[in-house]
């Protein structure tokens, strides 16, 4: 099963666009915060930084947090938020490690090195390639306001030859996310920054959706698992963007 | 001792502008390659997609890579090519795993989000914080040649304040590392791409040498690691590079 079928499925099974973000490096903290939400999201993403900064020993938690998700909850989608690009035989590498190493579903990578370089992650089509195209953070205008609409073109155009691939576009910039749902038709949107970020969840939501309703991938990290009760954290979020989905 | 002054020496005493890259993830392998080229070079650098191939084995031998090398040679630059960037809150769990868990000297970074992400990178005074600007693969075009030119502005007039700024340009690109050379004036570029993917020596060095016929570190990977005789290889390509230099 592709990457875009496995994640419909379980977006209409757990009626939920909700993608809690792992970003600790404990693999029992994500048990935890995983056995309490597993019915409420359609995946779950894990952030390398908070992982790299623990060694050896984070890259080991990485890879029991994503074997404890595929054998006890194999039906919800995997991101590896690493953000990876490098010239092309170089990606080798990443891929060999995020897809095949740990057995993600699905990768986050920069556009910077253009398609050419990351035919590696492109060609793996069983596999989810999300690309950066606008990101969240204050400051992403000082390049990305050169290029992100051409990101979403080309991406769009020329790099999804095997409809596997996804955008990156902050929910703090809801004018910019309207204009990505134009430009990529019905392409999936991995969309932070809700919450501790500052983006709303109304107008991101209303900017992001596809014509089925969907289309989406919002996380939200620190505004849930770092909560007195994540459960309900989760469950008020998912409900809250569902209601904008009517 | 800042970056830029522990590479002048180096550079200064073993008469060397070259990089060797540790491309492949075997910590004996490069004890081997180390110690038949430590003085005829200023620079190693290991890419961090060889090793994460080879899951958590891989980062431990990423980091005996190092130890060896701070133990060993602890004058020689160190160099973490990892391309890293995320938001700015993410990047402290890069800088901590790559400056104070492994003890690089420096980093490559990718540019993609701006400098007010970078900060945690760019705020560490002593170390070498190394931003992709025209990258060494043949579609490296595809982006980069909308804003290549305002990543080498924007770096030199305001990411430097520290002064621990240095440029990534691929040797395979000479009429762009002319271009940059212009734009940073003295500052240090990164040039791989020499060799194996293309690059001509004679241009390369011509094009990118600053004022005091210096200010590149030029990377070989391949054509050096994995020849019959490495020491043979790193030293002919050092003294190639040399006669431009005069």
């Amino acid at each position: 099963m592709n990457f875009q079928d496995k994640l419909d499925k379980i977006v209409a099974k757990n009626n939920s666009l909700l993608c809690v973000g792992l970003d600790q490096g404990e693999f029992e903290f994500n048990q935890k915060i995983i056995d309490q939400t597993y019915d409420l999201v359609c995946a779950y993403k894990p952030n390398f930084a908070f992982y790299e900064a623990l060694g050896s020993k984070g890259w080991e938690n990485l890879k029991k947090t994503v074997e404890y998700l595929r054998q006890n909850y194999p039906e919800i989608v995997t991101i590896a938020d690493a953000k990876r690009a490098d010239i092309g035989n170089t990606n080798q590498g990443y891929v060999k490690a995020i897809f095949d190493d740990l057995g993600f579903d699905s990768v986050t990578v920069n556009p910077y090195f253009g398609r050419e370089a990351l035919l590696p992650f492109l060609d793996r089509v069983d596999k989810g390639i999300i690309i950066l195209c606008k990101t969240s953070n204050p400051g992403s205008g000082e390049f990305q306001d050169l290029i992100w609409e051409k990101v979403a073109k080309n991406v769009t155009n020329e790099w999804n030859k095997n409809n596997n691939c996804l955008l990156v576009v902050g929910g703090t910039y809801p004018e910019e996310l309207k204009k990505v749902r134009e430009i990529v038709r019905e392409m999936t949107l991995l969309v932070p920054g809700i919450g501790a970020q500052g983006g709303d969840v109304e107008r991101t939501v209303k900017a992001g959706l596809n014509s089925k309703k969907a289309g989406m991938i919002i996380n939200s990290s620190r505004g849930i698992i770092f909560t007195e009760n994540p459960r309900l954290e989760a469950q008020k979020l998912r409900d809250e963007i569902n209601k904008y989905r009517k």
